[in-house]
């Protein structure tokens, strides 16, 4: 997928929302523990409750690889599905990933030959041979980390040499490794005061931005200080969305707090008036 | 394993040497590809002609990732066998994961209670929400990328605040996290010029040092700048010793170059009285 076939989904479901499969056993309403393979159960109902709401999913790798083997059946059979039932949806895999350039290619083959995600988020620090394996593959996304939401970030990524602080190094430096069709950065919402900078120095690559909901990031500002003339954003829920209700009708719930975040989203596109 | 015992390891073989399982299928000599599972085999033959040499083994993980289901079963299978048959050795998962908190949980629980590793690669990133769920484990071990073997390591490890070099800043802020019983740090052979500045920030801590080899690192620059009266260094080679013959007797040979370097290793460990 292309940055201009992504926005043309966002147009259509007039949403940029990403919404997170970091599923939780623990988590999982009781009455689906009986089945076959729970974690791709809960998931089926997540994706056909919330895919009208939604142009993007994200499983973040942790919560499956921490289930061995079953983990990643359960995520093969998420994928295919998704892509069986819902093949117009963006999906990532969050599991950022980035090692030398000879490791760093074996980890692009698991997510994009094995697995056929369409985008990896890549951590930085190990520089341009540990990402451009990732960006050899056509219409498919390295989506690296630059400010993330997490306490953590301040440590290092604030980390400044004359005026320039490393994530912005990492945005300056990285956007001459891929194109606006390849590359996407992550930046949590959390941060979302420092779009309108993080904005002048990519103004044309997509955001992929976590953080809206438990972490306490706003979608009002987000959308305020980062949407371009192709949207520009895909902003993802997880747990406010996943695990809303843990009952029978879990995945109904799920469909309503995606819509009410769609709805928000389709104010803010419609402002743009970009729908 | 704390740091005392893996010193006692290092004196009772005269070794530092590290193993990387780094297994290709496509380098895997051809008459074990008949076999159920050749990379385990591959492996585990690897592994006991190298096991009196070596004093760590290290998967990346990627190697094994990239064959989906297969490959996470022949992994753990390595590492089952490694315990099995030769318990005193120390066992590192070289992954280089690191995320939000909850996420980085997660991981811990895939290597430490999943798979029994006893150390995860972990990238800095991400800062100290994302490395200390892996600290929370009695006698694991976090090894911290520092300043990485590979040509990328210049984009942004030496990005330089106030004279001080990002990679030296993960060294001092990190060390707040761990100890020297369960923190190590990643730092590339081929800047073994850099290990006496190094040295200084951590005098106490275990260095992971790969990139001796087919990276071209100096097993010599790297023991004259690095050891520490506990050692205080793992060597990792990997292409060099499993793929320095592809025949009938490529074990063999993987023994015989695995010597080779534990000789040498002996040779610097007893100029240091350390043996």
């Amino acid at each position: 997928m292309n940055q201009e076939q992504l926005f043309r989904n966002i147009v259509a479901k007039r949403s940029f929302l990403c919404v997170g499969l970091d599923t939780e056993i623990e988590k999982i309403p009781v009455f689906l523990l009986n089945s076959k393979d729970p974690v791709f159960e809960f998931n089926k109902r997540i994706i056909d409750a919330t895919a009208s709401y939604a142009v993007a999913y994200k499983p973040n790798i942790a919560f499956y690889e921490c289930y061995g083997i079953n983990g990643w059946i359960s995520l093969k059979l998420t994928l295919d599905y998704i892509k069986e039932k819902h093949p117009d949806v963006f999906v990532i895999a969050d599991a950022k990933r980035g090692d030398i350039g000879n490791t760093s290619k074996m980890y692009a083959k698991s997510f994009f030959e094995n697995l056929s995600f369409d985008a990896v988020t890549v951590a930085p620090y190990m520089g341009e041979d540990s990402v451009t394996p990732f960006l050899s593959y056509r219409d498919k996304w390295v989506i690296l980390l630059a400010l993330t939401s997490n306490i953590g970030a301040d440590n290092f990524q604030y980390h400044n040499q004359d005026g320039v602080r490393l994530f912005e190094k990492v945005l300056t430096v990285s956007q001459k490794w891929g194109t606006t069709d390849n590359l996407m950065y992550v930046v949590g919402a959390t941060r979302a005061e420092m779009l309108k900078e993080i904005r002048e120095i990519v103004p044309g690559h997509f955001l992929l931005v976590p953080g809206v909901g438990a972490q306490g990031g706003s979608l009002k500002e987000v959308a305020s200080y980062g949407m371009t003339d192709k949207c520009g954003l895909l902003v993802n829920s997880s747990r406010g969305i996943i695990f809303a209700d843990n009952t029978e009708k879990f995945d109904k719930v799920a469909g309503e707090k995606a819509k009410e975040i769609q709805s928000e989203m389709e104010q803010y596109l419609s402002e743009r008036k970009l729908i």
